[in-house]
């Protein structure tokens, strides 16, 4: 027995499997990019041909007909045990492109929004698309994006600059939120382009602490016309609503278990390690460390699985979010947060204690860990919400008093 | 949303209600027997009319037919939001019933333990029977029980004290472990009998910290005579097996649903305590330790589900613990210990935390809160393991150094 | 080596010795008056003759002559070694008195403020004056009190009520803050008078989690007259002041002491045990809570300590807190916030993990132990500051927005 | 008023002051540094002219006359603020020349010890002489070198490896442990001798997490020849010994004061940060999290002042270690441990919540707190003991069963 999360549905199974299947080579492959701060363009083809970038393209497309939320993140738990920037950037254009298959299937074959998503789903199976996503500006909460689109004789034009665009060096389209003012009022409006675009830039100024192999660049919009009906409203401006609410919050959790990956990974690492140990067992303190990671692990893995099946629940009863309430909503976002604070905090814990039990060695830099160490802390960053502001923000949900800002 | 725990059997879902239904009156009675360290006789009725007390009896014998462990878990962390030692005392007996359950269902209709368990089952359910369990001996563990049974003409003659002998006060009879020699070697066996059975002394001394309505008191057997079938070998005396590992956990980790109950009351208490208060929202430390309350409890939940969840596929592949090997009792040891060690330590965290939005009023001893801090500190105390030894367990185990004993 | 405080002054030194004499005395009354839920009278009729109840009183007046805070803090937090409730009480009653000892030396010989502090100090060495101090309202914090001091004819009236006075069933005198309106504005003024004062009413309603034996009823003030001079402004009435600032941190760091004291009886209790118990080292985890504790311990020594140093140079540097300003008033308190943060918290932890040491006799309420968690829970509520509130005041001292109320 | 350490002695003052003037030139150089994983050579110029490399040496032979072992951690702490790197390498060098001082003034002028040591420590004040310092190989702790030193005719001739010899590229003279068998049984012994000794050689493979700037590559000594009177015998190899005990508690304890520096360096930039944030005070979680901050920091500098005073008070007592007992030994030594394991995971946990405060900022390379993050988890790894070991060392100590070995 154990506390790892198994699949719920029969495509999360393949899913799984496949990303399985390429932990060795993007293990093999990490610590290159990582010194090289350069994403590795050969992870993103592996998971292109093995199916693993098209798990949310239906089964007919030439997908994987992923549908479970729950399977998903335990996907992203699985490649970060390879390599946590491969992890959560695949995340990204696994999102955009399960919205794409919502399109596909809630509308008529034959409508122009079907045949749209599906022509992209197809690519996406052939491995033509890969989507990067992002929200970030810089001194700037996701409610409040200053890139905008405004009205242009041929559609749209698009300007201003995004922060932490991971997996943009490799990406065929870029999908962000963009402010769009017009008649009916102030606007989070929603957009996907090719990065081919012209007015496009990229900045190419990766260089942090860790997930240094995602490639989350800057890219700048210089006057990017898009067409007309690449723009999709979302929600009001500098607030929040049940779309924002929702959206956030799925797209967001499965990125939470690529930092449950780089623990288990960690806590594999150092297990087997002192498994192999002399006399590990005879220094109280291993098997004591051991267990403090193992109950940290557990928990972990108890509480994102149980997020998992909840949102699984979720889509189900409220027909993909479409029948969820403001309180709902909130509701939601309220228990992310709290998976969110467990699984980042236990994930940085379980690391730092796998580095003791290397004693020295765990501090050098080809010991794995230490970059597990570096990309681990990347989780409290992600938005929303920093644990600076996750305790006010859940106990305001608690109150009742949910925030609109 | 949220992370609250759901029936996942029809039958425990009936369990569960009628446990839910007997809240008010167990919060009621709650105060006045904690102040009289004495066991309420009118809960153990109720729990008998409402039928919960026969929860695992098979619906033909009159019982609700619960076989799922995950929902026996959950109808106790019920009860506890009534009242903890209610709920501590009711589950030693459900798991004594359990078991005859499961002897009536393994044996051929017509075979003696068949008819035997059948009619014990039958006089559960019409409230004649209650089943108090102990294991616990002054200064000893578990696995080196000191009270023992020697060969008789009659049967068998038993000798020694057990403390921490919950419910005993109105139990009809008394289930625990002793120690038998024979040819064989040395063995802890299982025995249940009448607390009419002459040379049964209840020692009336349950003074505790929290806890105090259980009736938890001392039992001492002077030359008990039993029927020579009234005792079943476990395993061997001084050692873990595999069936003392299964019965341990399974018996126990109802009792830590217990505590997650506790902490839920308390949270609930103090959240509806602050949705009322004048100004919550505008202190900045209201909301702030609602949401550490809520993480706490989110984790507890969580890993207790897990737990459930699992036991109940554990035992579904292992026919009822039959086929588990020795590694699969130990990991299952291990994972219990992972969900008591969460969900106590959470627990006593939560009431704390409670207490403090409270402020001084949480403090007096007619606050419900400070019946609560008391009870739950019982939680670290329940064997096996201790907090002291707990962590040193799980290392082993997963060091795959497995303790003999 | 250790982390154990010693005294600073010689007066501090002979000071402590007292309360060190005290300590079995205190210990072997403890547990009758915390389950009889009294105040025991022979505890301070034994800290009268012995000298400590005049710890602060000149010594030319009869007393131990002490002046410094650091070592007020160790005499409080060795008594609590012996009973917790006869620490915190006999703490008021030695913050009253130091008080009147400032007086009598910063005034001139022949002075009526000098001669009147002067001959009340000598009643304090004589055993003849005991002092209760309160500042708790219901639902008030301590800037709000609204028990008012009304002008007439005879000096003042007051009416109100007062809760948790502490030691008030054998005080000879009440200290306590009142509302006072007057022509320049609507103050916080402080006022000592006899308990034999008509209209003063004891409630004998004291039943609490712990700190059973303090007496610390709640007292009503029914058109109590008190002499013109009896009244003291402290500071605007809603506001902090630097008066109160520096006053409320002078009377309740000592306070804090009594809590390091309960866990150094835990910790000190459990370890004799563990030395003396077979197969302690052998038991990993025997050593490993241990440690655990031991560094709690060390942790809450350090601040403690340095709290009371920094207080000792800051009444050198401030003439005694009359030079301070604004901004220090407010460090001050922060710094006191830190030292009852750490204190209190790891005071409450230490107590649990000496429990966890004693397996389920840890649990029975005849161990002390069962006394001590009870006890050292009462820590977090004594105001300002609630844990809810401390860490949001200590933020904006550090913001330097100083809170105004 | 504030936590923060402040010199006992006028020469500490001088150190400290001298410290504190190097920081903006440390600071400044301290990224380039690290990235470049390369010692920077002007910081120890600086730290020569400055006089600070030179703070041990007595006055009479220019240098600052440093005697407190508080005020040395205090100066180390405080060169952190600028460069962790600098102030580790540095801390190491001042450990040799307290020693020599030692010497030098335990000898009578004119006898060869005397001499040999003011002639040396001359050349420290000069700035002729850098001395690194090493005690690590790999896979071994401190009491068992395997580096030995064999008996030649010229003296002696020693070959091994040692591991993290910090400031080795810079070095005139490395200090360290060797084992030596003669006919009175297997010791330690320290020796120091010139790094252009034939037979050194540098393997320049220092990579590592953090503390890239400290030139902590491994050294190789193969049958470097050393004058006879080069080796001093410590204890017996493979055991503690008093002497053992005694000098890395002296030379281990400065170092924590790096950690306790690059958290106060981490804090005051948050905090700085957070005062001229707009809006800063509005978000609850700022200064929240800014008080968990504080108070971390506070229990640091409590706990680590009391451990220099009492080294110190310890020093002078015991005539410098000459009259320290067994249990004293270890008692120092379980002391140490108590502070090392606050400060360091305090420290870890403050740089956590400062990166925290700035946002995805604080995730960039570019921002100093990238830096801190990875030196500050050095900590941990310093011998003796590790997190892992801590624990147990501590616990057996307090039970007294003193390690042996």
């Amino acid at each position: 027995m154990s506390y790892r999360i198994s699949p719920v549905s029969p495509e999360g199974a393949r899913a799984v499997a496949v990303a399985e299947s390429l932990i060795p080579a993007l293990r093999e492959r990490a610590d290159a990019a990582d010194r090289a701060s350069r994403i590795e363009p050969q992870n993103y083809r592996d998971m292109q041909t093995s199916g693993l970038a098209a798990a949310f393209v239906p089964e007919e497309l030439g997908g994987l007909g992923l549908r479970s939320i729950h399977d998903w993140i335990l996907a992203i738990a699985t490649l970060a045990k390879g390599d946590g920037s491969a992890a959560i950037a695949i995340s990204m254009h696994l999102s955009a492109t399960r919205g794409l298959a919502g399109v596909y299937r809630a509308n008529a074959p034959g409508s122009a929004p079907h045949e749209r998503a599906k022509s992209f789903l197809e690519k996406v199976a052939k491995g033509e698309v890969l989507i990067c996503s992002t929200t970030t500006e810089r001194g700037n909460d996701n409610l409040h994006p200053l890139t905008e689109a405004f009205a242009h004789a041929d559609g749209w034009r698009i300007n201003g600059t995004k922060h932490f665009v991971t997996m943009s060096p490799l990406a065929t389209h870029i999908n962000t939120n963009v402010r769009m003012r017009d008649g009916d009022g102030d606007h989070i409006t929603n957009v996907l382009f090719p990065m081919a675009t012209p007015g496009v830039r990229q900045h190419d100024n990766w260089d942090a602490l860790g997930m240094r192999a995602s490639g989350s660049q800057s890219i700048s919009f210089d006057d990017c016309i898009v067409p007309v009906d690449a723009l999709r409203k979302i929600g009001p401006w500098g607030q929040w609503s049940i779309a924002v609410l929702v959206n956030r919050t799925l797209a967001n959790v499965p990125l939470v278990g690529a930092f449950l990956g780089l623990a288990e990974a960690a806590f594999d690492y150092a297990l087997a390690h002192q498994r192999k140990a002399k006399g590990a067992a005879d220094r109280a303190g291993v098997p004591n460390a051991l267990a403090e990671m193992e109950i940290l692990l557990a928990t972990s893995q108890s509480i994102l699985a149980r997020m998992g099946e909840q949102l699984d629940a979720f889509m189900a009863q409220s027909r993909g979010g479409a029948d969820c309430t403001w309180e709902q909503g909130h509701e939601l976002m309220k228990d992310y947060q709290s998976a969110k604070w467990v699984v980042n905090r236990n994930a940085i814990q379980i690391v730092s204690q796998a580095m003791d039990l290397f004693g020295g060695g765990g501090f050098m830099a080809g010991n794995p860990l230490s970059r597990l160490y570096r990309d681990v802390r990347a989780g409290p960053f992600m938005q929303p919400h920093s644990p600076i502001d996750a305790r006010d923000y859940v106990g305001r949900v608690l109150l009742q008093q949910f925030p609109e800002r």
